[in-house]
């Protein structure tokens, strides 16, 4: 009987959820992207339409840094994890004469990068690892709400696109399930995330360390151990999916190659499909950069994409506006 | 705008939607089981309630094997990886020879099983793994509309249990979202879950194997590797449950002591929780087993469940009814 109800209730407002509102997308320029945003979403949730999509299967998945905020000069991460090693050298004197550590205590970000992913992995280990989930969920809080870009001087959350937001509510208000996808940290996101997309952290995919469950006087909880459990990136990103969510999204949004299989797969299920790549080409609102790039190379996606039916976002020509609370 | 729309239409039939049942779980007696779930249900879901939890937070999450069907004479999925071995025995000629592999060609149950879990693991990734994702989702579909358990002659989607159907319902219309966290193999469970229990794919948690996501003739897919991810069982039950869910449960539903900790996670939590144990009471229209069973063993949780606050549900005296579609 209830159900009964709640499905006649879910029929009665639909159509009024769905087409209220007047103009989705404030933010975007009436250009390309946005016209083929609109329109497969039109077609997709229009019941009779020979590419209508059931409520269930509308996943759509986005890549987190560089797609739905900056991801410049450095990962936002790793940002956090030198403001880590700073909080965290009084109990670690020999960090002062350890690379990379000695380079971030130096405040000489390119000599802590020098010794590439593998200097990154070994501050991310030493800096996110040893307390509990709950103990880093509070860590990573009390960063997100005070910290500051080190050249904007924002909050990281006002460094979020608000045209992403925009698509995110607008495909949420549409009955898709929105998920990010990121080659960060799951635990990274989920403190936040919530707040600043409106995604919850069961919608979050991304990498991931080891836990393990313990009691510490008499209370369980889960210990972060300094070991990789898994990195969702490029071809992962596809296996953190099918892990994740077990069914294969039907809109997919990136900006760099490390998204190109994410892209890659969801377009290669049947029926209808969207794709898209944020091209960063506003050097003066934001960041211009492709494929040279040291963060978020761009390079196969820009040759590949249009020729696969993929959309390219110019953020210089297609996007209103760039951040959240500015102009 | 639109989601204003929601929310206001959201506030306006919850009351109506949420109040509407006339009576919940009715294959439930009305005994300490029901009535404790139904007052706990009340109460989280009464604003103004001291107790009340806002509809995110609301997290259940149910263990499969014995706790949503049956579990003897041997886990279904072991059943499932038997029916395989039987079906691929043309193509390994030597299985006729190698245990455990013989012992299952012929019939023999206690052989096959003589290895114990490390025979039951060989047999499993001979069977489940060097297939695609798709395929093995097709495999499964297949099985599962066809095959009979060898002692009740039934699907085994018929051995499911209509008082843990109608408790999930009641929870979802109650503003749950219902998750399974079982030790079976989560691409074991995702083909039939959704139509069977109401959980979509992505709310399913599980032990898994290694994906690898290849080009087969240029189309994308997730190759099934004969490499254990990860066990969902026991310990494992809260950190599966911190990776994919993100936040603790309110609610958790089990039945065997593989399930303690899960409970006991979600019990350690703040606020109003509430944890379940369907003890297996009823040989007549099930089975009885508990502290001495080799499949689905419950000792310590009969032992230190009730000291604990927890629910302990008889299924003989409980439940009016065991399997959905029968008496």
């Amino acid at each position: 009987m209830t159900r009964f109800i709640v499905s006649i209730v879910a029929v009665l407002i639909s159509p009024f959820v769905f087409a209220a509102d007047p103009e989705p997308l404030p933010s975007w320029n009436d250009t390309g992207p946005k016209q083929a945003i609109v329109q497969f979403v039109g077609k997709v949730t229009t019941e009779g339409s020979p590419d209508f999509v059931p409520v269930a299967e509308r996943i759509a998945v986005f890549d987190n840094d560089g797609t739905l905020w900056s991801e410049q000069p450095l990962y936002f991460q790793a940002l956090f994890a030198f403001d880590r090693v700073k909080q965290l050298a009084a109990q670690h004197p020999k960090w002062k004469t350890t690379e990379p550590f000695a380079s971030v205590l130096r405040g000489d970000m390119k000599g802590a990068l020098a010794g590439g992913e593998h200097a990154l992995l070994e501050m991310v280990m030493a800096t996110h690892t040893g307390m509990t989930t709950e103990e880093f969920d509070k860590i990573v809080k009390e960063w997100i709400t005070t910290a500051r870009h080190p050249t904007t001087g924002r909050l990281y959350t006002d460094m979020v696109y608000q045209p992403m937001l925009e698509l995110l509510a607008y495909l949420r208000a549409n009955g898709f399930k929105t998920y990010i996808v990121s080659g960060g940290g799951v635990e990274f996101m989920r403190p936040w995330v919530e707040r600043v997309y409106g995604v919850p952290p069961e919608q979050v995919v991304g990498s991931s360390i080891k836990t393990r469950y313990e009691l510490r006087e008499g209370r369980p909880v889960l210990a972060r151990l300094p070991e990789l459990n898994f990195i969702d990136d490029k071809e992962g990103k596809p296996v953190g999916i099918q892990q994740h969510i077990g069914r294969r999204p039907i809109m997919a949004f990136g900006n760099s190659d490390g998204d190109f299989q994410m892209l890659e797969w969801t377009m290669a299920g049947t029926g209808p499909r969207f794709a898209l790549i944020v091209h960063h080409t506003d050097a003066v609102r934001e960041y211009a950069y492709d494929r040279e790039s040291h963060v978020g190379k761009l390079a196969r996606g820009l040759e590949e994409g249009p020729k696969r039916g993929w959309t390219i976002v110019s953020m210089k020509d297609d996007w209103k506006r760039v951040y959240s609370g500015t102009k």
